[in-house]
Formats: structure tokens, C-alpha cells, sequence
């Protein structure tokens, strides 16, 4: 039988027992941050449970954490702390969820790394034997992570030259979304100690929605010959145009992050690899999840926002198990908070493309959008970001607005279904 | 006439009043962390200074910063506070000096970029055209930064495949050093808002040496297309091997920080540009230091080690205010302790190359070594960074010991020359 909550969860909210996701919040614009979880349209403030004396067990009974189950009857039995600790979602601020010490952005997607190769190298190399050899990824930049509701400033920088005439200086004329998700490390791991890929999963806190924003054609001309991205794809002999390359001008992740525990049911066989990983990457169990991704496009002025493109975090080739034990095998130490990104995820489809560079091909077609069209991003366009399991919604999205110098908001938006019970390791409020 | 303090410092020392850098140690194993100012023999605690009042100024005045004058007076004049704030330095623990959230690695030496140009793509495109148009980088890892005197530990990963076998999986057989400095960030920027280039030096605390230890047979596999380095090198058409790609295995810096003031007085000019840099590169006043640097060898077991390259930060094509401009134009945000490494300084001579890579021309041929060879490094190795100025010395060197799962130790070393005066905007203990 499903789980219930005291707390009222309509059939819409993406925030029923079974997900209870973690985040950030300032219950008033002057209050300091503190960890909540999500419930329904409330966020449970864990600092007044905890304060209150609800965490009473051997692990967190004088502490500061909140990692165990507190009694739920104390809390629906008593109407002040309830009115205390749990806020209206609608009032709260929602902060970045995780000081992010180290920022990685995996490449683990077969279709995108396909596509991206095609494009810029033809279809005869289109994936790097490495690529099938190990999970690919680069470093990333943590400053500049925000939160979903964050503005976001086009950036400016240089573009290609043409001619003689020296490069082009100015905003980016080829401002991208990439449709991502991303690990949070929680335990993390000492320098010299690799992780073994089997117990990877014991050092992943959950999972973020992530979008990778990316300024195609800046990083074409001045990422080379020093990545982060596609830096490789500059395959054609004696040529010297460049690929694009992928550039973290920003990066928005969503507030609340879902564990692996609520994620468990939605687990489903990752896909075959061949060749088969070197022993260090084999996995007894390996695994993805079903958690269906959506990207919107809502031009400026526009009443409706338009779905540009549908993928699913389990077209995922490498796994994100794989993915940390990779991270570590050269001894590189993890720390709690640090992000894994998955990388663009593409499906096989070309409407289920995870980025704009891809489902308009180098901006070589156009996108058709509510009777508009795009290649890039435009000034006041928002992109929004939704992901949900089969039977139940994990995740707000994001929703942004891309202006000249930035401007996003975040909205809530719904993909529910309430029939699904979720185990939980962490805090049960039912 | 020269600064002397009351304090007696050796010709020999690396620390006179002149330099006076900054860094954190502890003065017993189980004392907690405190900064502190390297002068002659002794580290001066700085929190000790703090709590007996001495900074009274409008700044540190019941503050626990540390960047005023105290009254020298009462500190020479106060026995037991001398005793007690003036530690011995041979009794310190030296720490990592900054806390750094967001490590960058450019690629700023022309003899560098060449000499990996040549390398992988041939004479004739040896240097990208981007090259010249903007200060080229990569993210790199911050977890994995560590103080001179940290065990390095020989990284195991995947090399290049041989035929249709899998890959080799191992350790890395081709360990490598790499001479650089890094600039740590002072105060930061706000995400969105670029720093002009003729303010960049504002923001730079100060200056380290830095060690970024590189694995080149794992990442020439690993590493392509994402980078972080030399990617691009692979020009050779239809040719599916990989050049070698710089990894950040763990990066060494020196525990001293020492200021741009006290840098000053061997500003140079930077070298000409051609072309010139777009308007916001261009700097009214483009100045490099002249710093001598240099590397040795120590093989295990030998009493001596062996000088295998000298070179000099005025190699630099771009300077550090240029780096740091450029890294902020696209909004980048930079925060206090960011540290922007110079990528390998090489000088034009072949007894000038600032890594084995181009020392040993990839392996091909041998540097000899007190008798024995190198091509890269060997278990067991102590690899030894010094760096001064013509006239006074700056840098305690880094001195590490490579071994199979790692070892390495922290020595003083000196390339002293006691007469010159260096205006300090920051403590004086004269």
C-alpha cells in the first residue's frame, strides 16, 4: 500500500512521501539558510525539527544533522511546531543546494557523442575508441554554478576571425541549453584511495537536474587546443576552423536534490556495453534510472512555452557508478557536495536531442516553435527543464529567461502520478 | 638604504624582510591552523600578534584579518611575546596556504605551446592562430591541490590500447613534472561583472611555484576529446593516435605566498604582442617578473641532485593581469583563493624546457642525470622546484619524492642575495 502523509500532497505536486527531496532555504528573505526537505506544497524545516528535539536517535540526538527518521507524531500532533516547521513552498526562497567544491562534466550520452562527431569529424570516426573504453569527462567551473531561478547573462567574448580581420568580440551568438542531470557526492574519498566502482553508489548523495549552458561558438575559437569539449572533433587534415567546444558560462542545477533511495524504483538494467569496461569499470549490478527528461522553450511575450525536445536519463551508456569509480581510479580524491555531471543526454531520436546544437545541427536548420523559430537561444527566451519517473514526479524544473544581460526565474511544474511508494532511508513524515 | 629587521636573517635565508610572504602552519602537530609571516628562521604567528593587540590600526583593530602594520616596537621590545609569536621554522608544519575553490591552468609560455605544437602536429602549425588572440586554459581540479611536502602518489589508469587488445591498465609510465607558477586570487568578482584589465593586479594576492605533476601516457589515451590539454595537438589527418594531454594528478604549490608588492621591484616588461590584443587584453602598463626558476632531480639513494632545466617566469607571452581580464569577460566569477596557474613555463632554449615532456622530446631521447637517465620520472625521485629573483630570493622550493604509491618532503632551500629593499604595502617587522 502506498505511503500517506499527514501533510495534505495534492495529485499534481511533485513533492509526495516518496520523494521527500533535499534542499536549501530561506523561509524569509532575512532568515539565515537552512536544509528543508520537500512535502507537498510545504518544505519541512529540519532546523526546527532538529532544534525541537524530533531527532532523537543515537545518531543524530545532539547533533546537527539530519539524516534520521524523527517521530512523526510529534510533528502532526503538535500544531505550533507543524506551523513553525513547515513552510509554505510558495514563500521560500530555494538557495543552491551544495557548496560545490569540484564541478566534473561527464561525456556519457552515445547518441550526443555521436551526433557531435558526425557534425564536426563525418560519420566514419564519430566516436573516439577511448570513448567506449572509459567514461570521458573534463573539469568544469564551480563558481559559477547556480541555482535554478538565477539570472543568466549571455556571456561576451571572442569568435572566430574571418579573413584578416581579427576575431569578433561581442555576446555569443550561439547560446545553447544542454539538457543534463548530475550526481551529488556525499561521502567523499582521501587522495591515493580509489573508489570501488561496486560500492560507488554509497558515495552518491542523489541527483540534480542540470543544464550545462554553453556558448557554441565562443568556445569554437578560443577552447582549442585545451578542451573542455569536442576539442577532438577538430578532425579535418590541414583545416583550421574549429569545432564547437563546450563552455560552462554558468551552470543552473535544481534546488532539490533526490536520492538514490527514491530513485531505487525506477531502476532499470543499464544498456550493454561492448567492449566490455576493463575489470576497475565492470559492475555486478549495473544500473540506470527511468526518469523521463523534458526541455521547454518559452520565447519572450509568448504566452506558452513549447517542448523542443523528450529524453530519458537511461539512454545514459556509462553509468554514474561508473562514472565516480572512474573519477577516483587515479587516486583523484572526491569531496561531499562535488558534482558529477552525466553530460548532454541524448536519445536515439532526433526529438529526443538534449541540446540545441544538435536538434538544429550546427544551427544548419531551424527549430519550429510556437510559430516562431530558433536556431540558438534568443533574448528573453526561458528554457525549462522538467524530469520525471514513469509513475511519479522527481523534480521541479528550471526554468530560465535568457536575456541580453540575463534573467531567469524558477516555476514549479507538475508530472505526477501518486500511486507509487518509494523506500526511503532518509526521513519519513507519513 | 636596505630594510633590516630586528630579527636576525642569514645571508642564506629566502625570507628576509624584503619578502615577508604569507601561509598557514601549525607550530605543534596538534595546534590548530594559523597564518603566519616567513621571516629569516622564524615564522611569526600571526594570531598571536592579533590576540596581544598589536594590530590597533582602523582596519585590524578587533578584526581577525591580518593585513596592517603593527607597531614593530612592541613586538621587539616584548620578550615573551617575541618568544611566543616568532616559532622556529624548522619546528612548523606548513600548510596549504589558501583554501581554493576554483583551480584554472593556462597555457601562457610560446616556447611551450610550440614545442607541444611541434610534437604532435609538425613545425608547421606548431602554435594555433587562437593562440596569440587570447590567453588560452583549462579548468582543472581543485580537490587534489596539495602543499609542497605531500606524498605524490603514481597514478593508475588506462593507456593506449596496443592492436585489438584492451587497454593497459596501470600504473602511469610516463610521470612528468611541470614548472609553473600560479596566481592566487585576492578579491573576487561578481558573476556577470568582467575586471578590466588595468585593474586585474588588484585582484592577485600574490604568487606561488607550482608543480602540475602530469601523467602523459594515461591522459594521451583518457583524455581526448575533452581535453583538459593538448588536445587540439592532434592534427595528424586519419590518425587515430592520441597526443599527449596534461592531467592534473595532484598539483604541488609552495606553502609561501609571496605578495605582487614585494614582487615589484623586478617587474619587466612583458613581451611584445603581435598582433595586438584586442582592447580588452590590452593593458596601459603589461609587466612580467623576472624570476629565476629552476629544477632538479634528486634519483633515490643519490646524495646530489641534478639541475635538468632553469628558466624564468619573464618567459611568460601573457601576463597574469591579461589571464585574469580574460577568464572574467564572459562573467566568470572569481572568488578569494582561486588560483590561476601559468601553464609550464618554457624558456627558448632546450636547457630552458619546464617539463620532461619537452626535455626528452616525448621519450625519444635521455637526460642524463649524475650518471644515471631520465625520460621521465622514476620512483623514488625528489623533484625540486626554486625560484628567485635576480638579486633576492623568493620561493621555498618544492621538494618531492615520486615513488611507487608516493612519498615526497618539503626542504628550504637558498638563492639568496641579501642587498636589495622591497616596499611592502603589507606587514613590516623592521
Amino acid at each position: 500500500m502506498a505511503l500517506k502523509s499527514f501533510i495534505e500532497v495534492g495529485p499534481d505536486s511533485h513533492f509526495p512521501i516518496q520523494n521527500l527531496p533535499f534542499g536549501i532555504f530561506k523561509p524569509e528573505p532575512t532568515s539565515p539558510p537552512r536544509p528543508g526537505v520537500a512535502i507537498g506544497d510545504y518544505v519541512l524545516d529540519l532546523s526546527t525539527i532538529s532544534v525541537s528535539g524530533l531527532f532523537e536517535g543515537p545518531f543524530l540526538s545532539g547533533s546537527d544533522c539530519f539524516l534520521q527518521v524523527p517521530d512523526e507524531a510529534k510533528l502532526r500532533d503538535n500544531p505550533n511546531l507543524r506551523e513553525k516547521s513547515l513552510v509554505p513552498m510558495s514563500k521560500v526562497e530555494m538557495l543552491l543546494p551544495i557548496a560545490i567544491g569540484d564541478y566534473t562534466d561527464f561525456f556519457s550520452s552515445m547518441h550526443h557523442a555521436r551526433n557531435c562527431g558526425i557534425m564536426f569529424r563525418g560519420p566514419e570516426n564519430a566516436i573516439n575508441p577511448n570513448w567506449f573504453q572509459l567514461p570521458i569527462a573534463y573539469h568544469g567551473r564551480s563558481s559559477s554554478i547556480v541555482v535554478s531561478g538565477t539570472d543568466i547573462i549571455r556571456p561576451r567574448g571572442q569568435g572566430h576571425p574571418s579573413g584578416n580581420s581579427p576575431p569578433y568580440f561581442g555576446p555569443s551568438r550561439k547560446l545553447d541549453f544542454e539538457l543534463e542531470m548530475a550526481a551529488v557526492v556525499g561521502p567523499g574519498n582521501e587522495l591515493g584511495k580509489p573508489v570501488d566502482v561496486n560500492e560507488a553508489g554509497d558515495h552518491i548523495f542523489g541527483l540534480v537536474l542540470m543544464n550545462d549552458w554553453s556558448a557554441r561558438d565562443i568556445q569554437a575559437w578560443e577552447y582549442v587546443p585545451l578542451g573542455p569539449f569536442l576539442g577532438k572533433s577538430f578532425g579535418k587534415a590541414g583545416n583550421l576552423t574549429f569545432p564547437p567546444l563546450e563552455f560552462i558560462l554558468g551552470t543552473t542545477i535544481s534546488p532539490w536534490i533526490v536520492t538514490l533511495d527514491a530513485l531505487e524504483p525506477f531502476a532499470c538494467d543499464a544498456p550493454k556495453q561492448d567492449p566490455q569496461p576493463l575489470p576497475y569499470l565492470a559492475e555486478k549490478i549495473s544500473k540506470n534510472y527511468d526518469i523521463s527528461l523534458e526541455v521547454q522553450i518559452k520565447p519572450a511575450g509568448q504566452e506558452d512555452s513549447c517542448v523542443v525536445t523528450r529524453s530519458n536519463f537511461n539512454h545514459l551508456y556509462w553509468t554514474v557508478t561508473q562514472q565516480l569509480a572512474h573519477h577516483t581510479i587515479n587516486g583523484c580524491n572526491l569531496r561531499p557536495g562535488d558534482l558529477l555531471g552525466t553530460g548532454t543526454i541524448s536519445g536515439p531520436e532526433p526529438e529526443s536531442y538534449g541540446c540545441l546544437l544538435e536538434l538544429t545541427w550546427n544551427g544548419q536548420k531551424s527549430l519550429s516553435l510556437n510559430g516562431t523559430t530558433r536556431k540558438f537561444l534568443e533574448d528573453g527566451d526561458e528554457v525549462v527543464f522538467s524530469g520525471c519517473s514513469k509513475v511519479i514526479s522527481f523534480y521541479t524544473f528550471l526554468k530560465e529567461t535568457v536575456t541580453k544581460w540575463g534573467l531567469a526565474h524558477a516555476l514549479e511544474k507538475s508530472c505526477h502520478h501518486p500511486e507509487h511508494q518509494i523506500a526511503l532511508r532518509g526521513i519519513y513524515v507519513s
